[in-house]
């Protein structure tokens, strides 16, 4: 019988890291013009991608970020275990649909914005526990797909209030391996899902930072570390009020994290962009962690780091009823 | 570095496997009034069990299902490291909801109505891994939840083709341990994405039957078992007409089933019952693993077998956009 691998209540450490192999990223024309423009793979020029529909523009996108990573793997559909994957938008139809194109055993998840490392945490334990070689990993989000889905169709130009993100339109995927050269998946600290109350759909990232802190405070007790372990702690997309909401509790929990901290969210657009409070979607966190985050880490400007994706898993029909929003929030440590 | 535990291309084998300690199953009116009435922990008076909403009324069911299986294994929600678990609905709200009552780490999975393998599947390796100890693992559905989000709404009164199935009303709840008495998982096969290009969505069926074959097919083919290996087969809801075309599917791989292999969905409702063709929905697959054929295994009736639940892959918007229908099955071996 293996010995057990957990450190404290929520965290799992890995005897031997799974590592990153390879990342590829896709995002749309207007990520294409904030900050990180240079480090994503490719940028499209228009929200369709030359398809009909903005869900099969998402769906194209995650294609091809998955054939990308493979590629630049070396690897083929064939050599995967399993592919993980979801997306938000209902019954996971892009990750599906791209399952069915690439044909390696699917597993789909669901964890709002917080998919790509709910996913990345549950390949590193198949991987760790020996059951995968290689696993495919990938998630996605498209602006309109998401607007019309859980807010209103954006030809109504209904007005967004100044505290709320903006979807990004993206995608991005992550080949991980038991074996080979590149940064590792050491630690993963799985969430509980947290609710102090918050029921405004338009404010998605104030229901969220209380998971995101809890997680983060879970991770340094379960691990007995100080946050100077880390260079950064970075969080999905918060955006730029819900980083300093998440600031907040962690110092109310005792730690002062703001001067090693990012939010996804509030460096993938500019202020002139106007996105409002910056950028949320499962492809938010997905494509800077897989594009500028595990870039400043092979370049040896970040060797250690605790990413939180935080998913807000209400939905318009929860909404409807009266019900407030359960977040939850999934932490992984990615070292050099 | 541990062993690699797969045969062949997509079956794992649990090298110690995860005991099923606990289940709990709750039924709506319909399915308690059916052939398993019996085999059910509790029955329904009505659909909205005291709630205002179906969508609570289903939530209700499926938390207290969870509580059931925990106070049956003699646990409390501090005792597991993980719980696994979704459902139909969009953003899988009932597992969100039931998740942020119970307070355990939490994985969100969606498979459509393979979600409750798909959940045994990546718990048994999480246990068998080292990762956890115990898990809780559960499922749900809802006739009329299912039908206003995915078809008409039932005031409506759309009338149904008799190739349709009907969505189980019910909650299933499974702990899964690394030790203890009871049935063991012993091995998973995790099913690829299917799609022969049928896009009635009244006749999901006729989508998923070709994913149980080839997953059943996949999983004698890794093992090197023969059919009589097993004393039962077992799909999810494929319903009457589901599994004739699954024992022809078969057939052509070179398989005789038909002796040993039951559907779920073709023995939940008793033809008097004016279902059309059967049984479907997460809770089919589950309700009636969790309840019949685990006390059929208990009761040594049977030793041995080999269950596939089958998920349709879709959403309402993918068959507005001309998509056909993508099906999986997962299948797990259950051994007394």
């Amino acid at each position: 019988m293996a010995a057990p691998k957990k450190n404290g209540q929520q965290t799992v450490w890995f005897q031997n890291p799974p590592v990153i192999l390879a990342t590829a990223t896709i995002v749309g024309p207007k990520e294409g013009q904030g900050p990180l423009a240079q480090t994503f793979d490719k940028i499209l020029d228009d929200n369709y991608y030359g398809e009909q529909t903005w869900e099969k523009a998402e769906r194209r996108m995650l294609l091809e970020v998955m054939q990308m990573a493979m590629e630049r793997a070396g690897l083929t559909p064939q050599s995967f275990d399993f592919m993980l994957a979801g997306d938000l938008l209902n019954q996971i139809i892009s990750a599906n649909f791209v399952a069915r194109d690439l044909g390696i055993p699917f597993l789909g998840l669901y964890g709002a914005c917080s998919t790509m490392f709910e996913s990345m945490t549950v390949g590193a334990m198949l991987i760790d526990g020996g059951f995968a070689e290689y696993v495919l990993i990938g998630s996605s989000s498209h602006y309109a797909t998401a607007e019309r889905q859980y807010r209103f169709p954006t030809e109504q130009g209904v007005q967004r209030p100044l505290y709320n993100t903006w979807t990004v339109t993206g995608a991005a995927a992550m080949v991980l391996a038991r074996q080979g050269q590149g940064p590792r998946v050491t630690h993963a600290t799985i969430g509980k899902v947290i609710d102090l109350g918050q029921g405004d759909p338009m404010d998605m990232p104030a229901a969220m930072a209380p998971a995101a802190a809890d997680t983060i405070a879970r991770h340094l007790l379960d691990t007995g570390r100080k946050p100077d372990y880390y260079d950064l702690f970075v969080t999905g997309d918060l955006g730029v009020y819900g980083r300093e909401l998440a600031v907040k509790l962690m110092q109310q929990k005792g730690y002062d994290l703001a001067s090693r901290y990012k939010d996804c969210g509030a460096i993938i657009y500019s202020p002139e962009q106007d996105t409002h409070a910056g950028g949320s979607g499962c492809a938010c966190v997905a494509v800077v962690t897989c594009g500028y985050l595990l870039q400043e880490i092979k370049a040896g400007r970040i060797k250690r780091m605790f990413g939180v994706a935080t998913g807000a898993l209400l939905s318009p029909t929860s909404t409807q009823q009266g019900e407030t929003i359960p977040a939850i929030a999934h932490g992984v440590v990615i070292e050099a």
